[in-house]
């Protein structure tokens, strides 16, 4: 048996998330499918992660055991003639039998897109969250400084998803903007992304913190708020979950 | 009646291009119905010019003439509530009678987006030509400024369209390569935008255009064919159109 490790894009609109369901429609149902149409075996894909239902990925990386004996350069071209249009492979090599997409992990790295135009895009609208109200950036931008570290990420978590150790490191956490290249219309700012790189995410961790950061820019809590939040270890403490949409799984690190 | 002009963008993935036509799912169809809805008038729009079948825009511009008391300032908002999501209106100012958005119109702006990778983009896909082999740029590049200035593009025209003259202005032609941000890796190289700006444009001019670069960054013509093909005011001497998708009326000047 030979270890394959894959490199995917996808737009998770049409998805209920990565992880295999009974209905069947989710990334890594249609991933199993494509490689059972070119080798007739029934693989079981480990990814570095789930996502959830509409969140994408711009380099998701799997592996998997296979023994067929299609070359690796040929795995790309060969899955994707057979993957849906929204799910490509960027990337197959062969690796050592003791790789796992997702216990081999080092880090991690999550964008969330927000658009604070008081237009929607009409080209990329199903990558972001959108909201058409002004946020106060540099407030966000402070905020997010008091995430950098090793820290209980309880309160940003889902509840039902909390395991024994919610302890995670964020090495950086970024906010950039992007202004609009129809920024002469008044009424298109630009984009606001968000870039979290940290050593492993709890269930909905970017989300949640996406959610408090919005409240931040609104003015409604203060940069400052984050600490005790943290502290809390409660995610009542916290702001609400931001829609999937707005999130995409950037990177892994091994 | 107040003359009301508003830019649009629009995204022509499901529609059978911008002009009315009976079956209804036309951009005008749509911007038409939301006009009516919100002011119970049945309005004619003028466009800069029509777009064909998936042809997308950043930034078309239209008029229509309306006897609604409705403050300028509010048509954006109000008629987005009402536009499908892959139309949205950017801008609305009321402007003079004599404002026509087709015939006060002085130069046009399209993009022509081409893949290059060995794989499809699954997020912006729908708005390129993909087209996964090498292309020499530089001769692509070379080419382009053989259109420069004022010619007749019968060879860059769909014969069934001609008109009596067709000379037109080129004012720039270039040609661009954005890198994949995903140039780790091989497969990924980037984008090939092709830009540019005329004083108008014939019929399919744009993918006529494209259509022949892509020859000619293939090897299988020369950059200066270019001029030979003008020369010869014969559809019969360009190459075939490129695909609809990758289109993008991008500016349009007055």
């Amino acid at each position: 048996m030979r270890n394959i490790r894959m490199v995917i894009s996808y737009d998770g609109t049409a998805y209920y998330g990565f992880q295999s369901q009974p209905s069947g429609n989710t990334i890594q149902d249609k991933l199993e499918e494509a490689i059972k149409a070119l080798t007739g075996e029934q693989v079981k894909i480990i990814s570095s992660g789930r996502t959830d239902a509409g969140v994408h990925a711009r380099a998701q990386v799997v592996n998997f055991f296979t023994a067929s004996p299609i070359p690796v350069k040929r795995w790309c071209v060969a899955l994707n003639s057979r993957l849906p249009r929204d799910i490509v492979i960027l990337d197959a090599i062969e690796i050592s039998d003791d790789f796992h997409a997702r216990k081999s992990a080092k880090r991690k790295t999550y964008r969330y897109t927000i658009n604070c135009s008081q237009v929607p895009d009409v080209f990329l609208g199903h990558m972001h969250c959108y909201h058409p109200r002004r946020l106060d950036w540099e407030q966000m931008r402070s905020a997010l400084t008091y995430l950098i570290g090793e820290h209980d990420f309880t309160s940003f978590c889902t509840v039902s998803s909390l395991k024994e150790n919610n302890v995670r490191t964020v090495y950086s956490a970024t906010l950039t903007f992007e202004p609009s290249n129809l920024g002469e219309y008044e009424k298109l700012s630009g984009l606001i992304h968000i870039d979290i790189t940290g050593s492993g995410f709890l269930h909905n961790m970017v989300r949640i913190i996406v959610g408090t950061l919005i409240q931040i820019g609104e003015g409604r809590r203060n940069a400052s708020d984050m600490q005790q939040i943290l502290h809390a270890r409660s995610r009542a403490a916290a702001g609400p979950t931001a829609i999937a949409q707005g999130l995409i799984l950037w990177d892994v690190r091994y």
